[in-house]
């Protein structure tokens, strides 16, 4: 295990799409698998996609209910500029039919942002080959990659044929009816260039996707006039050359997308590929060491006497990096990121939740204001998606799952009953302003958000008789291992604050279009909500009735059973006690200092016995709040969780891809959690509880436009 | 409007697939929607159904459940024999491009069982030809069905172009992945005669379908013989026929399934067609009315001063019998019947809890006895069930929706949580007892039963020790207008009732096998089950935090918002008050000497006016209710409502089908409502509270084997 590198060795065909997660490289705009260039048989998730290239995918659903949106956009599965078919001596290279693949590697630099896969094919004939790969996707320029693709016959010279292809001829392997997503429009090939253009159906987005292509035999160029391969979605270039025995065939592969593509202007790009084919994969490969040095420069995080943990810290900074770089504003981060289909790469609450904290202390408060401004531009979405629930007068129901704004989930207990999103969403400006001090954002945006989403809770709520308290019914907390409860403590909390907050800005920024009657009854419902709370344990419920459950603890659960949403039926796991992911306890992250310690540590350890952690956004919370109780061991044991979640493959689902989103709690695990660093009044506190083996703790924090380095011991 | 007959005049495009439904046809093995014989481009739901015939059809659904089942099993449109395609002088007789239709009319004949249809078309060129269809499903040997098609040319001589035919290729319209379900295997003709065999694809149910053909004009039998018109799934046979101005062209078409047919076995059943169709159609037609004579002669009800009701009434039991004759075991009950696609023709608790009663006292004991050991032949699947969702030691829980003991459904709040349905399958066992006191099916069948359903609720409860008592957690009453609540008052009440007879039943039936110490624990269950009940109201709560509900009345809803179904978000229903039907009432209607009849005044007066009986299965509880109550107008006013559903088309959807299963309901809003039947210690006991102005109520009863005629003023 190394600080720097993620190295896994040996071929096993069982972990090739683990690995393939494991290894994705992406730039922010961009990003792909680890899939390999030449074929491959065996079983494989291929995967390349496009920031914001989605498309609608018409909604599978098995009985419908009003208000269900007609479609789930997805980002796509884009076409493939990395192909390459290759034939040693007449027989191909594919590692699933070789008679043996030794020595295979893989290797993540993270320092420097490339990925490395080496091995030595024995051929189906005999021979073997030493290949090797070098791999990334350039920071700097997002619309390019390229790898160095580097093959030595090991036991006689060799006759390589090499075919270098596009293929938009591409599928999404969770599309809902089986669809093709792109319509290939034209293509075109200049000497060892070559191009696709593809456009998505329905939502038209044009593609350009490119290669240029540079051969050398031992360090020296190749002018060899490739044969063109042609079908309606299939771009090759073919080449042969002729390698002697322990001499090395190299080709150097540029390529990458141009989105808003014109028909018949492709030209430019292949300007591009060009200069950078000219100035050669050492001149990128050094550029992208320079990116790398200048971003890990604001958000490295050091850990002395603990590799483990060092390296997984680093993996998740590098994965949120690739993920999401700020610069484009209408991107955002989906749950996997580029690194695998699932989830579609829409927008969930834990960009506003978990995401916000890490990019705004390590890029700075005008990305972190992108991030804002991403959900201030979708309000009038957010408003038709209420008024389609029956709400009125600009109230505002963000969607659950979304890609421009529309909601896109379809199922009732979580597309409509899933609202404490709203919360967090006016908590992230709440967030955001008391870590940068920038008050112009509330005044120019956020306000009018924070009205939207009152406005919502207050028609959202009523009043019971019973209880002479204002009620919310029917939601479904975080933890969804419940649906459809009455007062989630969360939700309510959310919905008392959210009241409250707008309140207070429409106030303080003397906004008088909101009429003085309206905010008091908002004052007047968060005055009167109702909290469940049991007098006999001292605590808040997580909703009503939570206390006539069969409260027996998770580790009454046989081993066997675990987990439980693979193993227990729906029905069973909704009437256990089992949480899914910190519910009550992820009102007490938020709003800590509304509460007392002493509270604090009643809920943790009233609800945490009971808490099985099968989100991937679970432990992080739990491992904040266990640092602040001066629970440093439970606190670590958390952190390694969530931390090594994909290295690790805990719940053995990195083939789907990697939890990105939960990469950001590991973030404020160690930040938040053993650093103990809390805004307060302006200035930033540190309150450091390290576990006992760590020697020291270092890391960057960007605030208020100042890089602050926070060594720790 | 007529007492025996429902007739409907004139012909609009637009009533087409509702009179489809509406003068549908069947026999209790199958049936078919009022398609019409010749081409008709227009809008049209064609639907020939045969019980029993299904096809397992993979399930659709957006987000997998842990438990839900693989595939929905519903009953197949099956090939149809009724098809012609008729040429007069060339041109093509379709009502959708005739130049006009004039004195179109239905006539379905409830007495004699058999629809006319009859209309003269004025075609694209302006001759004009009367057209008259007699058709019928024959009761008495239940796999054939005839109809006489005849033909007047009123302007000129035609030369008329008759192929009668056979169509394999159907599709079901509500095929999940748009798959078709059969395979043709082989046809074949025979003069007159045409036979297809064809199999389902999966279930293998091998089905032949067959023609003969008798040409007529003038009743002189026209011996022509047919040219044949063959494709992959389509036999036909073309005739052509020279009749003059004024006189008539008769075919004399007789048809009908075959199921479990062996390949190249055709012969018989040629032979028993051209049997028939040797007697000729009137013939048929004769035996028809006899058998229908005597079907009313067990169950018609007579109501003197109210044609209205007297039509609905008829209408209802009319229907009934065409759905289920209990001469089948393997058959059940499918909520629409013979009549449309939805719900697949499968088996609901609506069963035991609606239609049970009615052919216990209109078919006898014996079709009663059917109906139970349809679900004690389930058993096994019931227990498997139970175990797919963590229960163990033969507990059972029966499917929500079956066709051979599985489970059909897919929504999680209903097929793992809407348990109650395993009460009224015990409910039917002692209702069945006490109706015929046949107590031989309890000791040889229904005690197994009923412990594997003890058993089941014995392991559903979990002990609250915040409320000291059992509670039954995330549940789905009968109101599915509310989704996995806590302690449903109907279902904790069915709960108790079935661990109580079932520990009676086993103690007087001596079952030894069953532990004491088991019958203990569900005798102290029973004891210690919570109800949510109101002090301030004095009536059980629906379900716990009913009262915490903005407790608008229904009629605050604005008129275009109903029904709240089809204008409400599912968010908004769950949290209204509104009930979509009968729930805690259902108990009441069930146990009505448990309770008070105050206590019955007291929750119908409270529940009433939050239900929008969105369910056809509710009003008919309702009125039976009001009718106990007193309160004789509402009563009727929701008799009208269930009996004349599907007529009057309340719903807007009977062109999907009719509400069979509710029609049972009517027949009780009748019976025990305004005639008052209950049976009690062993005998029959009436109450008779008639609308003031119907002037009798007459009905028949099978009581212990003896039709009894009830006459009531």
């Amino acid at each position: 295990m190394e600080n720097w590198n993620i190295i896994a060795e040996g071929f096993s065909k069982a972990d090739v799409t683990k690995h393939e997660s494991i290894f994705s490289l992406g730039n922010g705009a961009m990003g792909m698998r680890a899939n390999f260039e030449e074929d491959y048989t065996g079983q494989t998730l291929q995967g390349s996609y496009i920031g914001g290239i989605y498309y609608p995918d018409k909604t599978k659903v098995g009985w419908w209910k009003n208000g269900y949106p007609e479609y789930f956009a997805k980002v796509l599965n884009a076409p493939s500029w990395i192909g390459l078919h290759i034939r040693i001596n007449g027989q191909l290279l594919d590692l699933n039919t070789c008679t043996e693949v030794k020595h295979f590697r893989r290797q993540l630099n993270m320092q420097e942002g490339w990925y490395l896969r080496s091995f030595v094919a024995v051929l189906p004939n005999g021979e073997e080959i030493q290949v090797e790969v070098l791999r990334l996707l350039f920071m700097r320029f997002d619309k390019i990659g390229a790898f160095r693709y580097e093959i030595t016959p090991l036991t006689t010279s060799a006759n390589i044929e090499i075919e270098t292809y596009l293929d938009s001829g591409i599928k999404n392997s969770d599309a809902n009816w089986d669809e093709l997503f792109w319509n290939t429009l034209e293509m075109d090939t200049f000497r060892n260039f070559g191009y696709i253009g593809a456009e998505t159906k329905k939502t038209a987005f044009r593609v350009g996707t490119f290669m240029e292509n540079v051969l050398f035999v031992d360090d020296e160029e190749q002018n060899i006039t490739p044969t063109v391969n042609r079908t309606d979605t299939h771009l090759g270039l073919c080449y042969q050359v002729a390698v002697e025995k322990d001499h090395t065939f190299r080709l150097e592969k540029y390529g990458g997308y141009q989105t808003q593509m014109m028909l018949g202007k492709h030209y430019r790009f292949f300007r591009w590929l060009r200069f950078f084919a000219h100035r050669g994969f050492e001149a990128l490969l050094k550029q992208q060491k320079q990116c790398w040095a200048s971003i890990w420069n604001t958000s490295d995080i050091v850990i002395k006497g603990d590799v483990k943990a060092q390296q997984a810290i680093r993996f998740n900074i590098f994965q949120l990096n690739q993920t999401y770089s700020g610069e484009h504003a209408h991107l955002n981060i989906g749950p996997k990121g580029f690194t695998g289909e699932k989830y579609g790469g829409s927008t969930y609450w834990d960009t506003e939740a978990y995401c916000l904290p890490f990019y705004m202390a390590t890029k700075g408060a005008e990305v972190a204001r992108n991030l804002l401004l991403y959900r201030y531009r979708q309000l009038p979405e957010a408003i038709a998606n209420a008024q389609k629930l029956g709400f009125t007068d600009g109230a505002a129901l963000y969607p659950m799952v979304t890609m421009n704004g529309e909601e896109c989930h379809n199922e009732w207990e979580i597309t409509f009953e899933e609202i404490h999103r709203n919360g967090a969403i006016a908590f992230a400006i709440f967030n955001y302003t008391r870590y940068t001090a920038d008050t112009t954002y509330l005044a120019e945006y956020g306000c009018e958000v924070l009205v939207a989403i009152a406005r919502f809770w207050a028609q959202r709520v009523n009043f019971s008789a019973e209880k002479q308290k204002y009620v919310l019914l029917g939601v479904t907390g975080p933890n969804e291992y419940e649906n459809n409860v009455n007062n989630n403590f969360y939700t309510n909390y959310l919905a008392q604050w959210c009241l409250r907050y707008a309140a207070e800005q429409v106030r303080l920024l003397g906004k008088e279009e909101i009429p003085a009657e309206e905010i008091a009854q908002w004052l007047h419902i968060a005055q009167n909500i109702y909290f469940p709370y049991s007098e006999h344990y001292g605590i808040y419920l997580q909703q009503d009735g939570f206390l006539d459950k069969d409260l027996l603890p998770a580790t009454a659960i046989p081993a066997q059973q675990r987990p439980i949403n693979q193993h227990w039926s729906w029905d069973r796991i909704l009437r256990s006690p089992y949480i899914k992911q910190a519910d009550t306890l992820q009102g007490f992250y938020f709003f800590e200092d509304h509460f007392t310690k002493e509270q604090l540590q009643k809920h943790y350890e009233f609800y945490t016995p009971f808490t099985v952690h099968e989100s991937s956004l679970s432990p992080c919370v739990h491992s904040v709040l266990a640092s602040a109780l001066g629970k440093t061991d439970e606190a670590y044991e958390l952190y390694l969780r969530t931390s090594r979640l994909d290295l690790d493959d805990y719940n053995k689902e990195v083939h789907e891809g990697l939890h990105i989103t939960s990469m950001a709690g590991t973030w404020l695990s160690i930040v938040e959690g053993f650093g103990g660093m809390r805004v307060k009044d302006g200035e930033l506190h540190f309150c450091p509880r390290l576990p006992k083996h760590w020697e020291s703790l270092t890391f960057k924090i960007n605030f208020r436009g100042e890089i602050r380095t926070i060594e720790l011991k």
